[in-house]
């Protein structure tokens, strides 16, 4: 068979940020999966993508509960992945959509640990959030000789000590740990050097540079947070 | 005037992986400025970009030479600059050209720096190299609670203390600093841990899984590795 499994990165929200290859994927899929973490994270990626889908394509939407027990994920993860076996077992071709870079904080990447490796796979980029939100307000996320980390924050994150370690920092899943990140950032004196971005792109997206009167309860789930240690002040003259 | 100055990402080689924003920003431009800091960069995003560019685009080649001194540097930036604003006084949609992301290790973020705030901007993220890298081999490059650094590499970067920091790191500019690089990846027990790709996604490209025989002289300057200290072993089984 020469069916095969996809992975595609539609982007983070404005419909014109797919690239011509998850364009010309999407056209060939015969079903599509759409992860759900939280409700509504396959909704948007769908959004994006319909427009490319044959008429008659199949939906499956797939859950991803972010269950306390690290087994119960990986059954989870188990379970899903065989869905997907079976479809690519009946020759189809079955595309994974996300939100973003498909290989950035994904879901995708739980079905392509698990899944037989006598499937094919590709996968094609998507824009990040972080790429998108930089860009958006003309602010630059990493040159010269700087460095740039990533964070994806959990419990356990040592927040001041990272901050020390980068020259800019993005912190994604904000709204879990905002208290301690809104705590580090006052005691390392970063407090004006953030861009707080909710829902970027849509409709209902939020900018915040002064982020001091939020609380964790403000925060949506889909924020990302770009920290400039060099200060963000003086990129904003293009911010219109 | 409702003209504007554009920086627009272009991907890294695959001319699939550009954005449908991006196809339409190339549309409107009277003036595509290509950025060279080696010979050859300009050329390649150009490559990508000038079946979607109008037939009588004026083309302006850039230098940004890497000179000993950061004065000389700054000076070089703000003639490119007083260049893109006549430019812009001329009434004409100027855009500038980049490989992988806008807002990532680019020279257009130099232009931004020195530009008069009256002009208006607006910038347009393309695929990173390492967004692109991992997808192309079925690479994660983040997932779960881990971490990503991304580091342009320099004569001053305490490599191991990078690596010791975080779990997944994309190295830019590894030229370079290959033989400190490699070091440090032998010190820290990683020498298997990575993926070296030149010139990705181009005719010409090179990868390499074992890097021991390679010297810093074999390298060329478009190469970027990818280290997964949680291994990379048990994702190599979608390379084909």
């Amino acid at each position: 068979m020469d069916n095969k499994f996809y992975g595609i990165g539609v982007g983070v929200g404005d419909p014109d940020q797919i690239t011509l290859k998850a364009i010309k994927t999407l056209k060939k899929l015969d079903v599509v999966i759409l992860p759900e973490a939280k409700k509504d994270m396959g909704s948007t990626a769908y959004t994006i993508a319909k427009e490319y889908l044959k008429e008659d394509v199949e939906l499956v939407f797939m859950e991803f509960p972010m269950l306390k027990n690290p087994l119960d994920r990986v059954e989870g993860r188990k379970a899903n992945t065989k869905v997907v076996e079976k479809l690519l077992d009946e020759g189809k071709n079955v595309g994974f959509l996300t939100i973003g870079d498909t290989m950035t904080y994904s879901t995708y990447v739980y079905i392509l640990e698990h899944l037989d490796k006598k499937y094919e796979v590709e996968t094609i980029p998507g824009i990040s959030s972080f790429a998108d939100i930089s860009s958006r307000f003309n602010l630059p996320i990493v040159m010269g000789d700087e460095s740039l980390k990533i964070i994806g924050l959990s419990e356990t994150t040592d927040i001041e000590k990272e901050i020390e370690g980068s020259d800019n920092l993005v912190f994604m899943k904000v709204s879990r740990n905002f208290d301690r990140l809104k705590a580090a950032l006052e005691k390392t004196g970063n407090m004006e050097n953030v861009i707080l971005v909710s829902n970027c792109g849509k409709e209902n997206q939020e900018v915040y540079f002064d982020i001091s009167h939020l609380e964790k309860d403000d925060i949506h789930y889909f924020s990302t947070m770009l920290l400039k240690k060099g200060g963000i002040e003086q990129w904003k003259k293009f911010i219109s």
